[in-house]
């Protein structure tokens, strides 16, 4: 089956808001051998929306709209969708009473009247009721076209794609089974890494594509096979990482696993390893992606952003002396980062950054775009610095903290025992 | 001038990456006065460009593209521009010497060959050379179309966009200005606020638009003017929000400012405060808000991530005994850790948060979704509960963020003089 996704909504058109379901419900409907084919993003209008169901199903069978169900009048989602399947807008009691208890569980029972209109819904759709907002879900099905509607509040989307449309999809549509490996690999170019895999990428069978997904200084390595049978699909994905495995062995940091977060996680509880932060240019991003994770309170112990240099004294014990004579932002303070973080949390592993991410320079001058950052691993410790001047700051915190977890994961890989 | 934007990319549509560059360039288009009407998410694949470009055109004369230029066999961008504009790819000579400087700069000369193909542009093409990465971006005008590629990377599109295509784009064509003006609402729900200045609303001038972009409790008014005179709409927008003003005086905690962390960057250079965090079930998320801001190093001292409740004890001071009766989630652990951060870090202000972000509870069994957030600006405190068992583990460390953070300003423009 193949889907079409029409993000809704002026606030993503003007950049204001990052269109964040788009991404939830490709990987959710891929994970039911769902393909989303394309994605669309338009305005508010009726008009447009009725033009883009048109353009939708010229590509897939299913059509999955989010946002523009609001109460305000600048959402037009269900008017639209009346136009195009040539239904009717009536209200609808068993909504209209959810949406009553909601509004008493939320202590907003004034409020009722004015959102009675989110109760108001397609007469030949199927409902699905939203626990977590006013406007429900509504699917329409006709000429074998399907059309879902959601809302736009991601937190909103996620339950009702969870619990509601993809246990209704597995269970009503036979369908295709898709299966993805992603191996990460680092310090090897995309296009040298190509060329050496090249002969073993043309011989892949029809069925499995490969996609190269570059972040930082590793290259992602997709392998995704489609197919009616998950365990043939499996066999086959097992058999071609096999063949692949002697090319690129020894740059290898993990042979499945999207997320460096998560390729951590595996390795810090396999070894039994406790870890903590100390982080100065990253603000806090390290820890937060180590926290992402469900489950790193077993191995997170803690983190500290010891902004002001101040802190990074008066907290992690770097000494005073070091930072006259190198600065704050050098490979010494970046060592006594770690030993002070190390000592404070009492972990086995401690990393630090330290840095200038711009727009200005700090009070010791230093130029802008120079971090450096230090890996301890109980006496094991290895510091590197990084120039990024052109990178703003917040993607200056995010390279920094991608690059820090990514030698982290390679020194436990290769120099751990 | 209407634009459409196509993202080009498999990773995209499969949910591995979130596509950040329309947001990106979407906003900087804005600032010059240039509409983007829809953004296309397709794959990578020459027929299915060549027909976006068809759709796009039909929508507006200027298209970007992002993403399919790499050296790897799955980038297919230029092949499909090639063939739409019935133009042939062709090496460039000064695209080739950029890209040797490149290498050369990067220590990767033996890599030159295999990149050679990243210089084989466009013959009709207008070159843009990147300063951050392998493939230049290109730009062709013909019929009134004009199209530019640019890669994917977030962070060679963004210096792309800002320091070349933009001047660009000013320079060669009289644009119209669009002009927002952000009002910020809070504890006033969507439907409420929407009656209470509905007639305000209808009687908008033509040419200035609102929408409504709720966020946690807080509302987002975006009043958006669009002209060929500047300071016409400037004081348009102007006289609209004085009109409106009597409407929501009360519950407005800012009257232009899109992020939170911005308005708290205002509101604590003019009064001149600090600020530190102590965040468990937040992990750093809510230093890591604060610090995005330029700036943030003259009023944000440091931040806290105790993790473990052992860390809670040790560095900042909570009582074993709190913790024993009350359990790590309670509103008393999060006083007793905003008055051991205030102290730690000697700042004016400090905001703290407990709470269990699912998806397994905590090890003093409390229910998941429960959390508890403590407010402390001098000897002033403020503690709230919140309950979030629908929100997965990333999405409740963002609501908790948000929401402490928009109280504090609450707070710092209502009760703190």
């Amino acid at each position: 089956m193949k889907a079409v996704l029409i993000t809704i909504g002026d606030e993503i058109l003007s950049g204001n808001t990052v269109d964040t379901n788009s991404n939830y419900i490709a990987a959710q409907l891929k994970n039911i051998g769902i393909a989303v084919q394309q994605i669309f993003t338009i305005s508010d209008d009726v008009e447009t929306i009725k033009t883009a169901l048109k353009s939708a199903f010229e590509i897939g069978t299913l059509v999955i709209t989010t946002g523009g169900l609001g109460p305000t009048k600048d959402d037009k989602t269900k008017i639209a969708f009346a136009e195009f399947f040539e239904d009717e807008l009536k209200l609808d009691e068993e909504t209209f009473e959810h949406l009553r208890k909601l509004m008493i569980k939320r202590k907003r029972e004034h409020l009722l009247e004015i959102n009675q209109n989110q109760a108001v819904v397609l007469s030949k759709a199927q409902i699905f009721q939203n626990e977590n907002g006013t406007a429900p879900c509504q699917m329409i099905c006709k000429d074998g076209k399907i059309a879902i509607c959601l809302p736009g509040v991601p937190y909103e989307v996620k339950p009702l794609i969870q619990n509601k449309i993809i246990p209704y999809l597995k269970e009503h549509f036979a369908l295709q089974y898709i299966v993805s490996r992603i191996i990460s690999v680092v310090d090897f170019p995309e296009s040298l890494l190509s060329m050496r895999i090249e002969n073993w990428e043309l011989a892949l069978p029809e069925n499995i594509s490969l996609s190269y997904l570059p972040i930082g200084n590793r290259v992602k390595l997709r392998l995704t096979g489609v197919g009616d049978d998950f365990q043939i699909i499996e066999n086959q994905l097992d058999k071609e990482v096999e063949k692949l495995r002697p090319f690129i062995e020894e740059k290898v940091i993990s042979w499945n696993g999207n997320e460096i977060q998560e390729i951590l996680k595996e390795i810090l509880t396999k070894k039994n390893l406790t870890i903590s932060t100390a982080e100065s240019c990253t603000g806090g991003e390290i820890a937060r992606l180590i926290t992402s994770v469900s489950g790193s309170s077993k191995y997170f112990q803690g983190g500290i952003v010891p902004y002001n240099y101040h802190q990074k004294i008066k907290i992690l014990g770097v000494s005073a002396e070091t930072i006259s004579e190198k600065t704050v932002v050098s490979q010494e303070v970046a060592q006594e980062m770690t030993l002070g973080c190390q000592k404070l949390f009492g972990t086995d592993i401690s990393v630090s950054t330290t840095g200038v991410s711009g727009p200005n320079s700090d009070e010791f001058n230093n130029e802008i775009g120079v971090v450096f950052y230090s890996i301890r691993v109980r006496d094991f410790e290895k510091t590197n610095r990084l120039f990024l001047p052109h990178l703003e700051r917040n993607d200056f915190a995010n390279f920094v903290s991608q690059r820090v977890l990514q030698d982290l994961v390679e020194i436990l890989v290769k120099e751990i025992r």
